[in-house]
């Protein structure tokens, strides 16, 4: 087998057996098949595509290219739950001590913010003294005795997306479903857990602009998913403008336990709500009705709240600010951001605001960047609202004026007042399973 | 400006600038660009294409990339030829000295063979003492003396094309046109000629094997030269079988001789008749017609084949061999292959026929591979003929039983004989000049 045969096949539009993508795949991690060669071929898959056969053959290659986590030890039914990412996303802190304190098993590696979106591990780790960085035996062991634990990507976890993704990098080659969905499932799948949940973003602030674009990515992986031996579902979901009111890390965990006290803003409850309902019906806990009603149970009782406690406090992290968010360290800064005339906010460019937050120092342009973690924005308007001149469409909190200067004219242009009111944008665009598309 | 962009405008079909194209090869010829960023355009370009405008902006960039040679000492019209590479191939050994001896300069660099087609440089070697490798001084002296010379590339002249042809080979990102076109004219136009001639094959045994596609690749040449303002025309000529009778480099050298002197085969003298005519058009010296008649002319008088004499002598040949081709050093096996059956010699595939003459030792495989001189095969039937079982087919020369076995298995698979004989071929398939195509 050569790999310049597998280029030119895949560049004349073949499909390339499971044997070739095994080849590839070996020789690439191993370092025998050069750089160059594997960017061509990237490029050659961007241009033509993949067969969702060839998609999952790629991506099961990928799993097996590293260690990958058995988590059969920890008993029940183990569903693992993915964010394509957007701003202000914080759902992950909220659904899964939903889900975990109705019995399902949450054995999740996320991974860090970078660029314009955030991540949940640095949003754990603003809470004083957690740790994300666990060893197997710790990390399986707080499963089991929990329910739920949350930590960072494992170093020697699917070295192939490692490999692959920067190149892709490097190479404008990262647009492309099926490399998307292959980089996105080998992780999943080398993860270990029995079900999988996918909230597949689309709008403004997602990686898929276009609704689409996401089914077209959400169905790739689902079939990954289920090829696999994994339940799979994917949630289409609204990312045309921030998700909740928070941005920022120590700012998003404060939300997220309003959200479990039955606090939080409309929109993030009930996204949350509906993504614990998928993850219960995955897990077989009944039909997608009986689990919302379940959700919703354990936010007003009290114990999806009592559950994200247990879990900080097993990673050995400070509760007090979760009982009482004003005792996390607060920003030097804050300061509110006028609106500049009257109307309807009838639109907030959501990259751009997540752009702003980067600049008041919530996020990371490179991935050693430190973050800050007090600093972020709270929106007061959303896109529908009515505002008046000078009235505070948001907090933003931060270290020094400068910052705030750079991170309010990038706020300001995206955001848009006018006289008329914008169309109601829905929050779930549809669901997608092994059997299919059902539109909301 | 970045080559990530560069690649993602071409990625997404848009049509580079003249800068783009400038940064990426100054990039790549320096090294800072990494070559998996030049791989993943090159394949980019492979599938999205290039418009004429940037395919000549390439070119451009790539003939000044390294020295380019400056012929306006010589005096008169100088005319480069190129041909696109087929079996059997000899045409400038004639034309060359046919358009010569009528006054147009022929300054002209030409390649070595590798795989199963022939190269100008390994015909001329096989001349004894005959040198290819002449200094700047020594080549436009004897242009200037003699109005021919004929020699290999130098090494300093489109260091790009080396750098992309070196990739290319390897990223499976060879067959794209405006690639192709790019790299035969960068070196036509760095090698400093008024003029340029270009014999583009099609058929079984060229590069392009429909005539579109051929076509296609003369357009896009001719209107590279145009653009850097060389006068440029392209024959689209025959390659569905061998030209002339004689592959293999003492054996063509013979060919030609005989064709400059009248007597070489009707296929081979015709197409150089017309070559060399194209070549005195080029040049201002009359219109098709009396270019022919011209051609014609000089070989019927001795004059053509008396500037070939010169030429080899200037350039240290035994010119013994050109005048007695019987004196050239022989092989030490010579026999027959013999038809299996009777009928019509229906066709004979054109690369087949290569690589036994390459089997033959008449080849190399790899860059460096020594050739023999000695070796190849001439043909006695060709495509149309009558031929009876057991009838010499061809005459093969060698060095050993075991190349002869293995280049008789090739050579056999390679003739089909049945009942009818074949449609003929037309030699001329078009004409491509800047105003258009005119078909033959």
């Amino acid at each position: 087998m050569r790999m310049y045969d597998i280029i030119a096949k895949k560049r004349d539009g073949g499909e390339l057996s499971a044997g070739e993508i095994a080849f590839w795949i070996a020789g690439c991690v191993r370092g025998d098949i050069p750089d160059y060669q594997t960017a061509a071929l990237l490029m050659a898959v961007c241009l033509r595509g993949m067969t969702e056969r060839e998609t999952a053959d790629l991506t099961l290659c990928m799993a097996r290219s590293g260690e990958t986590v058995d988590l059969s030890a920890i008993g029940g039914v183990t569903v693992d739950k993915h964010s394509t990412g957007g701003v202000g996303d914080k759902t992950t802190l909220v659904v899964s001590p939903i889900a975990a304190s109705l019995g399902v098993r949450v054995a999740k590696m996320s991974g860090r913010g970078l660029g314009y979106t955030g991540g949940t591990v640095d949003k754990l780790e603003s809470i004083p003294g957690l740790r994300t960085a666990l060893g197997r035996e710790d990390f399986l062991g707080i499963v089991r005795r929990v329910g739920v634990c949350l930590i960072g990507q494992s170093g020697d976890l699917v070295p192939a997306d490692k490999k692959l993704y920067a190149l892709r990098d490097v190479t404008a080659t990262v647009e492309s479903i099926p490399l998307i969905a292959s980089s996105i499932m080998s992780k999943k799948i080398a993860a270990g857990s029995d079900c999988i949940l996918l909230d597949v973003k689309t709008g403004s602030g997602a990686f898929m602009k276009t609704e689409a674009d996401s089914i077209r990515l959400a169905r790739t992986m689902v079939s990954i998913g289920e090829r696999a031996g994994r339940r799979t579902v994917a949630l289409i979901t609204d990312m045309s403008r921030p998700l909740g009111n928070a941005v920022g890390n120590a700012l998003e965990v404060a939300e997220a336990c309003g959200t479990l006290r039955g606090r939080g803003p409309e929109d993030l409850t009930g996204l949350c709500v509906e993504l614990a309902a998928n993850m219960l019906a995955l897990a077989g806990f009944g039909d997608l009705p009986a689990c919302r009603k379940a959700a919703r149970g354990q936010i007003e009782n009290g114990r999806a709240f009592q559950k994200f406690r247990e879990m900080a406090a097993a990673q050995g992290g400070d509760v007090s600010v979760l009982d009482d968010p004003s005792r996390f360290p607060q920003a030097a800064l804050r300061r509110d951001v006028p609106a500049r005339t009257s109307g309807y906010l009838r639109s907030m460019d959501t990259q751009a605001c997540g752009a702003a937050a980067m600049e008041l120092g919530a996020g990371r342009e490179k991935k050693d960047d430190p973050v800050d973690f007090s600093a972020g924005i709270v929106l007061r308007k959303k896109p529908g609202d009515r505002v008046e001149a000078g009235e505070p469409l948001a907090a933003f909190h931060t270290s020094s004026e400068r910052r705030f200067a750079a991170a309010e004219r990038l706020f300001q242009s995206a955001v848009e007042i006018g006289d008329l009111p914008p169309r109601a944008a829905p929050l779930l665009h549809a669901r997608v399973t092994k059997d299919g598309v059902e539109k909301d």
